[in-house]
C-alpha cells in the first residue's frame, strides 16, 4: 500500500464520499441505526477496510471492528466512533471520529511505531446515537457487559422493526467474537463552543457530565374537542406541556450553564383534530456536571411533576448517568502528545454522552475533541473546518502510537 | 321482503354486526377513512343496501347513497351520516346515523307514506372525522360544492397516502353522479350530556356552534439536548408547549361553558430523545355558541400567540366556521313528530360539526340526536342505550316520512 493512500487529501476526499450517504439537502446526514442509509455507509467502511488491509469482524450487535492483528495473544487498542446520526443531522457527529479511527489504524498499521506490541482495530460502535432504538450507547453498552446483547436484539422501533431484523436487513447482524481491549481512544466535534471561543486546537475530555434520563407518560381522558366542555376534560397534551415548561422551569433554578434540561422525544395519542388526547409519552433530560447540583434538580422535578393538576403523570423511569473523570494519565499522555504535535489544547468536560463514557468503565480510555464552529450539533449545519479535523487525524494517530506500545498499560480506568 | 326484516330486534343485531368491524378490544371502533376496516364497513353497508331492496350509487369522493327511487324526475329526500371513526374511538359517533338512516329507507321503501312523491336514499358521507385526511366534513363538502373534488382526492394523510389511492384501494373511488337532494335528514348521538342531565329521548338540533380551526407551526432550532447552553436554545417544543397552553388559558377568560378550546393534534420533529425539537405542527379549535364571544376569544388567542418568546410562532390557517340556524320549519316539524310518537324532546345547539352544517348550506335539513350516556365521545366507551337508539329510529323513520311527502318544500335552508 503506497502512502498516498492515506494522506490528509485522501482523508477529506473521503469524508466527503462517507458524507454523501444518506445525505440531506441541506447538507447533513439522516441515517439513523440499522437503516438502509447506516448499512450503505457500513458497507462503504468494510470497503474502506478491505482496501487497506483491515479485516473485518461484526459482532453481534453490529458493532464493526477494522483489524490490524500483530500477536494473536495480545490484546488491542481500539479506536472508533459511531456512524450512526440523528435525523436531519451534521455530517461530523461520528463519522469524523470512525474516519479518523480508520486513518489512525491504517497509518500505524503501515508504519508501525517501536515497541508496538498491542494490537490495533478501528470500531464502529451501532447505534450510539438511540433515536430509533432506544438507550442510546447501544453497541458499546453491549461490549462492556452493561446490556444484554439478547434483550439489546429484541428492541423495538416505533415502527415494530425490532434491532435484530434491522440488522438482518443490512446485512450487519455479526457472529464474530468482540476482540478484547486492552484501551480506547475516542475522537469527536466539541459539540459546544468551548474550543472556538477560546483557540484552541484539541479538547482532552477529563470528566463527563451527569445525566438524568426520564420516560414520562401523561395520561387524560380520550373526548371529543368539540363536544366535551372544559370541566369535563382531562386533556393528556395539557398536562404534559405542564410537564415540558416545568423541565425547562428548573434549568432557570441554578446558575447559568450549570444544568441542562430538555424535552426532545414527545409523542400524542390517538393525535386527531378533533380529540383530546388520552396519552402522550415524551422523554426527558436534565444534565449538569455537578452531581449534587443534579440530585438538586431531580428532586426540584419531581416535586413539579406531582403539582400538575387533570392528569395522571407517570415517571416511567428516570436513570442516572454518573459523572466520572476519564483515566488521568490519558489526559497527560494525550497533552503531551498535542505538545510534541505543536497543537492547543486545553481539558474540558464532555456535556454529551460518547462510547467512550461506557469504555472508561472497562479499559483506560482516551476521549479527544475538535472544534464545532458555533457549537451547532445535531443540526445539518454543524461544521468544522479541514484544518481542525485534520490536526484531529494526526493528534489521534500519534495518541494511538502511543497506546499500542502499551503506554497506559497498568493505568486505572 | 317481510318486514320483520327491518324490525327493532334486526336493527340492534345488525348495529352489533357493523360494530365488529374494526372493533378495539375495549368495545370501540378503529375506523378511520378509506382503511381497510371503513372499507369493511363499507362493503358491510353496500350488501345491506342490496339485501333490502336499495340501489348502491358511490361517487368519486367516496360518497355512497342506497337509493329508493320511485319517480326518475324527483329529486331526493337524502337521511344518513357515516362510517367513518376517530382513531380508538366509539361504535356510535355516525355509525349508528347511516343504519339508522338505511332503516329509514327501507321502511318507507316497503310501506310507502301516503303523499310520497319525493325519492329517497341512505347516505354514507366521506370522511366525516378528518383524522387522517385533513379537514373534516370531506365528503358532504364535495356534495355541496364547498371543496373541489379534485382538490380533495389529492388531499394526503400523513404518511402519504392520497384520498384517491386510499379509495381506489378499498374500492370506493366511485364514478356515480352524485344525486340531487331536496332535504336531508341526520341523526347522530348528541356527544355531550345534555338530553341525559334533562332526561329527554331526543334532541332536535337548532343552530351550531361556531368553531375557529387553527393550524399552527413552531418552529425553533435543531440542537443537542446534551451540548447546547440553555441560552442557545430556540426550542420547539417549549414554544409549542406554550400555544397549548395558550390555547387553554382562553378558556378560563369567558363564562364557564361559552367557550372550548383544544390542541388536538401535535407533531415534533425531529422526534429524538436527545435532539432539541427543531418544529411542531399543531392544529388548535375555538368553539362558541355566540359569534362575538368567539371573536373575543380569537383575539385574546392571537394576542397570545404574539408574546411567545425564542421561537417563531406561525398561524398557517385560521378558518372560521359560523354559526348558523338549522331551519325553522325543520325544527317545528321533528317536534310535531316528536309529540305523536311520544318522545320527550327539546331543541339544543350542536357544539360538534356534522354533515348536516354542510348540508344546511344547500338543502332544508333536520338534525336529531339520541341521548349520550355520560355525554362521552371520541372515546371506545361512548355509549348509547338500545332503548335510546330505537327511539332515534322510529323518530328519524317518521320525520323522514313527512320529508318524502314534501314537508318541508320551499322551506328556507
Amino acid at each position: 500500500m503506497s502512502s498516498a493512500d492515506l494522506s490528509d487529501h485522501t482523508f477529506l476526499a473521503d469524508f466527503a464520499e462517507l458524507s454523501a450517504i444518506g445525505a440531506t439537502a441541506a447538507g447533513g446526514v439522516h441515517r439513523e441505526a440499522a437503516t438502509a442509509a447506516d448499512g450503505r455507509a457500513r458497507q462503504w467502511l468494510r470497503d474502506w477496510f478491505t482496501r487497506h488491509g483491515l479485516t473485518t469482524l461484526v459482532d453481534q450487535v453490529g458493532n464493526m471492528y477494522g483489524c490490524a492483528q500483530h500477536d494473536p495473544e495480545a490484546p488491542y487498542v481500539l479506536v472508533g466512533s459511531h456512524l450512526d446520526s440523528q435525523p436531519t443531522s451534521g455530517r461530523f457527529d461520528g463519522a469524523y471520529g470512525v474516519l479518523a479511527a480508520a486513518y489512525a489504524a491504517a497509518r500505524l498499521q503501515a508504519d508501525p511505531p517501536a515497541g508496538m506490541h498491542l494490537n490495533l482495530a478501528a470500531v464502529n460502535w451501532f447505534n450510539e446515537e438511540g433515536s430509533r432504538f432506544s438507550p442510546s450507547l447501544m453497541g458499546s453498552g453491549v461490549y462492556i457487559g452493561k446490556f444484554d446483547a439478547e434483550s439489546v436484539l429484541d428492541t423495538a422501533a416505533p415502527d415494530g422493526t425490532t434491532v435484530r431484523q434491522a440488522l438482518q436487513d443490512i446485512g450487519f447482524h455479526g457472529r464474530d467474537t468482540p476482540l478484547v481491549a486492552a484501551a480506547f481512544a475516542e475522537i469527536h466535534i466539541e459539540q459546544g463552543r468551548t474550543l472556538v471561543d477560546e483557540g484552541f486546537d484539541i479538547g482532552v475530555v477529563n470528566r463527563n457530565w451527569a445525566a438524568y434520563k426520564y420516560v414520562i407518560t401523561v395520561t387524560g381522558e380520550q373526548s371529543h374537542t368539540g363536544a366535551t366542555h372544559m370541566r369535563y376534560r382531562r386533556d393528556a397534551l395539557v398536562g404534559a406541556s405542564s410537564v415540558v415548561l416545568a423541565v425547562r422551569e428548573v434549568a432557570r433554578e441554578f446558575p447559568d450553564g450549570a444544568l441542562l434540561s430538555s424535552v426532545g422525544q414527545f409523542t400524542v395519542e390517538p393525535n386527531s383534530p378533533v380529540v383530546v388526547p388520552a396519552r402522550v409519552r415524551l422523554a426527558a433530560d436534565l444534565r449538569a456536571l455537578d452531581a449534587d447540583l443534579l440530585a438538586a434538580a431531580h428532586a426540584s422535578l419531581s416535586a413539579k411533576l406531582a403539582t400538575i393538576e387533570e392528569v395522571t403523570v407517570t415517571v416511567e423511569s428516570a436513570t442516572l448517568r454518573h459523572s466520572k473523570a476519564y483515566p488521568e494519565a490519558g489526559v497527560r499522555l494525550a497533552g503531551a502528545v498535542a505538545e510534541e504535535l505543536g497543537l492547543r489544547c486545553r481539558e474540558l468536560p464532555t456535556m454529551a454522552g460518547h462510547d467512550s463514557v461506557n469504555l472508561t468503565d472497562l479499559v483506560p480510555t482516551v476521549m479527544l475533541f475538535v472544534p464545532s464552529v458555533d457549537g451547532i450539533s445535531h443540526n445539518e449545519r454543524e461544521f468544522s473546518t479541514d484544518a481542525q479535523m485534520l490536526a484531529g487525524v494526526g493528534m489521534l494517530t500519534a495518541t494511538t502510537a502511543r497506546l499500542v506500545t502499551g503506554a497506559l498499560e497498568g493505568a486505572r480506568t
